[in-house]
């Protein structure tokens, strides 16, 4: 029975994060919520920040940092290198949260890693860990295993991904969530310039997104551009000579058509 | 008593369809289904599609058609005019199902209107017609009143829109559908060619949509081309150098910063 606890308690991680941004906010609650881990301590610099973490310690001074296994930095891309360098001290993993930023952002240390959940984070809004998939990545293969190890103590999703995968997918995120949004706006303005309530269009716009679970977007792809149905696609550019939206409909048309030969 | 069971039995209205195809076979499905209505007949040219339809009559000739209060036109937009025509001595109200046809492809009727359920419809999909909204608009007040009793029915997503705010309707369904579904094939082809499995981002897409239902699109938008990243921008435009989706970044991100003077 000791050895078992040794174990387990061996295995119990703890781990420090830095950082008060949403990022930071919805990792802390996750981890301090995992019985497999063990949520030792926040860093944070603006100490109103601070005072909605729930957290063992709390320091504004990077001199205040315990020990841990792992240092979580939920910082800004442009910020991450800089706090690394003063990091050298330590004897934990530092890992970064950023999808854009390669690993080298900290290879002024011994020990790093990435460790990216896929998620965009509202403050306010509770996320479900488990729905979260995280992208990990480490120096070393021991590292790797160690983020493993976190990752999957909060998720079922765990994915490795080196950091040129990252930059691609961080991409492709921009198409699915920013890119899908502005769709999402233009359709609200659209109806909104002819006293449309936008509400008649959000069954269509959550089965257009539930259906990719079902099948490649491939295979859903629909309408005028793709049949090349020239006459809908004129009443449409006609509906459209004054808006702003007309050169983005003239290039998503064309694109579709020149993917199908339609 | 009486009185209320004559009532009763006025109000449930007699239903035919003519079509056999996706908008058709669902929607007899919900009628079949809905004891407040009674569906009489089903019109199809093509007798191997009548056989998947549970009709107390299927006919293949417009000649033997029955009377019924509302015959729903649930065929191809092109074809709509064409029936209405031979159509003429029915005494029914007649209505077609298209987002893009105006109510007057039906004026050589005497009772006409449109009855257009707002959703992408795929055979072998089941679906809830609770949650599908439907858009009515009739040549009367009086026929307007039977579809909305009808409509109601089905589901309480009942909407009047006219055949001009219909066509921008269909036309912003082409932005949440169509484009939208665009922008997810770009993001799974971008993610096969760095050997990215796809579900990686399906969380993301599906929060995406799912945040539409609690704020407006405007309220949502983030990403590099709104906050005016032109490091994180140049990044993307690298890495498409290649892509067919490279055009596509440069409008959607022109737009975006447009929009948003960034």
């Amino acid at each position: 029975v000791q050895t078992i606890l040794l174990i387990l308690s061996k295995t119990k991680l703890k781990i420090a994060i830095l950082g008060t941004g949403n990022v930071a906010y919805h990792l802390h609650l996750a981890i301090g919520n995992c019985e497999m881990l063990e949520f030792v301590q926040v860093y944070g610099r603006n100490k109103a920040m601070l005072k909605d973490f729930k957290a063992p310690s709390k320091v504004s001074s990077l001199k205040g940092l315990i020990p841990a296994d792992v240092y979580i930095l939920a910082i800004n891309d442009d910020a991450i290198a800089t706090v690394a360098k003063a990091l050298t001290s330590l004897e934990g993993l530092v890992v970064h949260t950023s999808g854009a930023k390669s690993i080298i952002a900290l290879e002024s240390l011994e020990n790093y890693g990435v460790f990216y959940p896929l998620q965009s984070f509202t403050k306010g809004v509770d996320v479900d860990f488990r729905n979260i998939p995280i992208c990990i990545e480490a120096n070393t293969k021991q590292h790797l295993k160690t983020l493993q190890h976190l990752a999957e103590a909060l998720t079922p999703k765990v994915f490795h991904i080196d950091s040129k995968q990252r930059e691609v997918l961080h991409l492709s995120a921009v198409f699915v969530n920013n890119f899908t949004n502005f769709m999402y706006i233009a359709a609200e303005e659209l109806c909104a310039s002819s006293d449309i309530p936008f509400e008649t269009l959000l069954p269509l716009l959550e089965e257009t997104a539930l259906k990719t679970f079902k099948n490649s977007p491939q295979h859903n792809q629909t309408g005028p551009a793709k049949r090349g149905d020239t006459h809908t696609i004129q009443q449409h550019l006609e509906l459209l000579k004054e808006s702003q939206y007309l050169s983005l409909y003239r290039e998503l048309t064309l694109q579709i058509k020149k993917k199908y030969n339609s």
